[in-house]
């Protein structure tokens, strides 16, 4: 369904530049102009439809909120979502996260979100998932000291492999949830894979990963 | 039931000197000497009755382990079952962990054993827990570098904890598995609980935290 195409879509795309950021490379450094105000900014890789950062960015006002998404048939949706509600401090980027330090200066971002991506669950595609060692180093490049990821997913084996990768890489692990919605966690926006996994009696994983 | 005085438990204890191996401060540097030979010594921290050790030693001929257990009306049903079994290569320690440092010589050991251990869920208990970062510390001290903690349990929420001060620790989480049994890890040794819990559908958690 990801992977669907929408007729128009990539035309569409363009037609809305304030919200659906082009020429990321030259917006590198200069993200704070582009909301125009100095608030933390806040990525979420793998948006989507958009609907965990629709949900993020009206519950705080005061965080800038980017996401990015590669499909063109998803992100369209998550256009659609802000066009509806109007937010000023959600904006999309079409592009691979594999190019992330292209777009993001040294110490830019403040947090980066990682929900429900794809596991990736043969051996040999390791490098494709998002919490390889290979995104960690992106990540913590473009973030400020200390930064975080905060990560959820229903897939069991993603979750393990993520948490040697996130010790391995030397990262802290805060408030590791092993039944998210069964804990009293606050505030937790759900994803739409959440909601649909959820509704299936589905455990959801979730841990903050936090950079030395 | 752990806490149950057996009667005559403490003077059946000093009966068996070459099974529960007494004054531990003198051995300290000294373990190869008590099993005369030069192999691994691996430590199991709370062992209890002492089934989880009775299979290691049975599988592991070649590995020394000592099971260490404050509980004199425990640890005498492990000293029935080494004495009905006759592991030359499993001896027992009838004293408390938080002295860990006292009875084994920096380096002296090659693997820690926790499982099951009491999860102490409230806050102001943190500290007695065995993944605390204070018995962290005696671990790193007696093992060899980067050692192993072999960690089981049924507890989500102590599970959930230790992850957090495991990699707070700077440790290196490897072969995480959420549900144990029904993950392909060959070779695993059973405890009473780990049977009992199993037996009644809960999820066993497990991890190897490797010092760097």
């Amino acid at each position: 369904m990801r992977l669907r195409n929408k007729a128009g879509a990539s035309e569409e795309l363009l037609q809305h530049p304030t919200i659906i950021i082009q020429n990321a490379e030259s917006r590198k450094g200069k993200w704070h102009d582009v909301f125009g105000n100095n608030n933390p900014i806040h990525i979420e890789v793998g948006t989507g439809k958009g609907k965990f950062l629709t949900g993020m960015s009206e519950l705080h006002p005061d965080i800038n909120y980017i996401g990015v998404e590669k499909y063109d048939s998803v992100i369209i949706s998550a256009l659609e979502r802000i066009q509806e509600a109007g937010m000023p401090n959600f904006k999309l980027l079409n592009e691979d996260v594999i190019n992330l330090t292209s777009y993001f200066e040294q110490g830019e971002l403040d947090q980066v979100y990682i929900n429900f991506t794809d596991p990736w669950p043969k051996n040999r595609h390791e490098k494709r998932r998002l919490t390889h060692e290979r995104f960690l180093r992106m990540y913590e490049q473009v973030m400020k000291k200390n930064g975080e990821i905060h990560f959820k997913t229903d897939n069991q084996a993603l979750f393990e492999y993520s948490l040697h990768s996130f010790s391995k890489y030397g990262m802290i692990l805060n408030n590791v949830s092993l039944d998210l919605h069964k804990s009293d966690i606050e505030g937790n926006i759900m994803t739409e894979y959440e909601e649909k996994f959820s509704r299936k009696g589905m455990r959801i994983y979730r841990c903050e990963a936090q950079f030395r």
